[in-house]
């Protein structure tokens, strides 16, 4: 399946297929320098599948640590003081061959390196199915996640779904966090038909016709970036989940979808007091805890600590905290929540998990 | 004088007039928060005309070290921590106001915080007028000056020529030389005028009639980006006298203006001797003389130093090093230079300045 972006100029395709990879030719042969920015999980398992792109584009060849390790300030300057001690010209293509944190890290190396040179992405999770397109790119600050970075497009997105095959459960239920997220953006619809699809661990473990709510999910998410790139108004609304989730991501260091589908859940609360909705949050609770998915970590949480952690979001204004809320599926808003509220919402999560 | 970009979007205003910082208000007054980052000597010597920007808007104030020494990830790194520990939001705007090395250090950490604020940039210096247009901001690595970094635009360029009044003649000097560049790249008559004009280190260091200069010489910036913001082609002529001058620049740290019109001599020598042009070398060195340029280290200067750190130039391509030379005044063209040729160039350059 083949999508591409339509933004006025500057677009890029997305092809999301088994051995896509091996149409990564036409996309490449033109650099003077390929560099291959592989995850070492990844090296570790696909290695071989990759080393064509060594031998044929005589690329460089970074492996670097697995997941958010390399999103910080330190490692950014080690890896692109290394780039930059290979001579390397603006002719350059990184190419990104990992999960969300590869993708972020090595947009933003490309997004800074000699004012911005090309780069790609391959994912190869799930989740990245969501951080490979629209073009956000960046690392954390000790003060919260993904606070440096830019806005900076992709050349191609290669999504090679042979990739999925050796993926944890872990990982696969993080990666469903986001392709849930963008079914509760579309409609009423999409939110039963996927809780249908995957009503078992057993079927989201075998990923049965992934490839469908995949391409759901990116169609989703370009639908929105493209009327708002830069995040100004609509582009908010994929940060669903996301206000509280990356606070629970940043402090207790769990994978990004794991915290995710905590902040849906928060989320549904807080919609439930702030505009009258009225989301059956114990029916949402045992959907997740049929897949799954880690939650007991919930009833140690620290109102306080997490919510320091929502004061440093991105999305927040003169007000303080912005949330996306749900006024029902695929109807979403961006809204105020006082702190009052967001207190009553974490002590209305809490009871569901109590120890 | 006011000027404007005529890009198809974003464009900003550029505004040269004495006490042009009275016309701050409607840029600025929209802004959650403001973050004047300033110049440390320029705080010394300016420290109260600013002070009613921290007043009327309630501005953070950062004073930063004078020069390039900011221009370094370390330095980068803990000023982006400092700003994010403020719980800035997206509706922040950065103020520069400084030399080039301040607005080409702040414009990065705009592009780079919370994936990009605006910012304004106020030059102080001559050498600013050039660094200030056109949305080029960066830091140095360790490996090159100005090697990470970004194509950013300012929301608008205040440049009150009220700053320059106290401007060492060491940074007039620095200043002049890209205002001499820009004529070069205009045409033999504005060569002609502006060798007149100041044909005296007196008349050079009164500054007499700058503005129509600084004017004359962002015009001519201006008419280059509009057409290649990105420097795909025609951007790359701004690099007149760049490739040996940033060599010059970063290993002897001088001025970057004294090290550019050491480029320039270069450059036409260069041109000399790969475009058959005839340029006078003496006659030009001789101009240099009488505006007391420091030229005397030209003596101590190593070949094969500088000709490594030519090869990191941004602008080479496949072939190696790739240089702006002169046809004629107004007629620059991008061109290979063999390194036979480069050290050709160099050994004729030391014999202007034999000890």
């Amino acid at each position: 399946m083949k999508l591409e972006t339509t933004y006025q100029s500057n677009n890029y395709p997305i092809i999301v297929e088994h051995n896509a990879i091996q149409q990564l030719h036409p996309f490449v042969q033109s650099y003077k320098d390929i560099v291959l920015v592989v995850d070492a999980k990844v090296e570790e398992q696909w290695g071989e599948t990759l080393d064509f792109i060594t031998s044929e584009y005589d690329a460089h060849k970074l492996v670097i640590p697995s997941g958010e390790a390399t999103k910080t300030l330190a490692y950014y300057n080690e890896i692109i003081e290394e780039l930059l001690s290979k001579n390397l010209t603006r002719n350059t293509c990184l190419l990104a061959v990992g999960g969300g944190a590869t993708g972020d890290f090595t947009g933003f190396l490309a997004a800074t390196l000699l004012r911005g040179v090309d780069f790609i992405q391959i994912p190869t999770t799930i989740l990245a199915h969501d951080s490979s397109v629209g073009g956000k790119v960046g690392i954390n600050s000790k003060h919260g996640k993904n606070l440096i970075g830019a806005f900076y497009r992709p050349k191609a997105v290669i999504y090679d779904l042979n990739f999925l095959s050796t993926l944890p459960y872990s990982e696969i239920i993080s990666g469903y966090a986001e392709v849930y997220k963008h079914a509760l953006l579309n409609d009423s619809h999409a939110v039963q038909t996927i809780e249908q699809q995957y009503n078992s661990r057993q079927r989201l473990s075998d990923l049965v016709d992934i490839e469908t709510y995949i391409y759901n999910g990116i169609n989703t998410k370009l639908n929105i970036i493209i009327q708002d790139e830069k995040e100004n108004n609509v582009r908010k609304h994929l940060n669903l989940g996301h206000t509280f989730g990356h606070a629970v991501e940043y402090k207790f260091k769990i994978p990004h979808g794991h915290a995710i589908m905590i902040g849906l859940i928060y989320q549904f609360i807080v919609s439930n007091i702030n505009l009258n909705t009225t989301f059956d949050i114990q029916r949402f609770i045992n959907y997740l805890h049929i897949l799954d998915y880690p939650l007991t970590l919930i009833s140690d949480f620290d109102f306080d600590s997490l919510y320091q952690l929502m004061l440093s979001d991105k999305k927040n204004d003169d007000a303080g905290v912005q949330m996306v809320l749900l006024q029902n599926y695929g109807q979403p808003i961006v809204q105020h929540v006082d702190k009052t509220v967001l207190k009553q919402a974490f002590h209305e999560l809490q009871t569901y998990f109590k120890k």
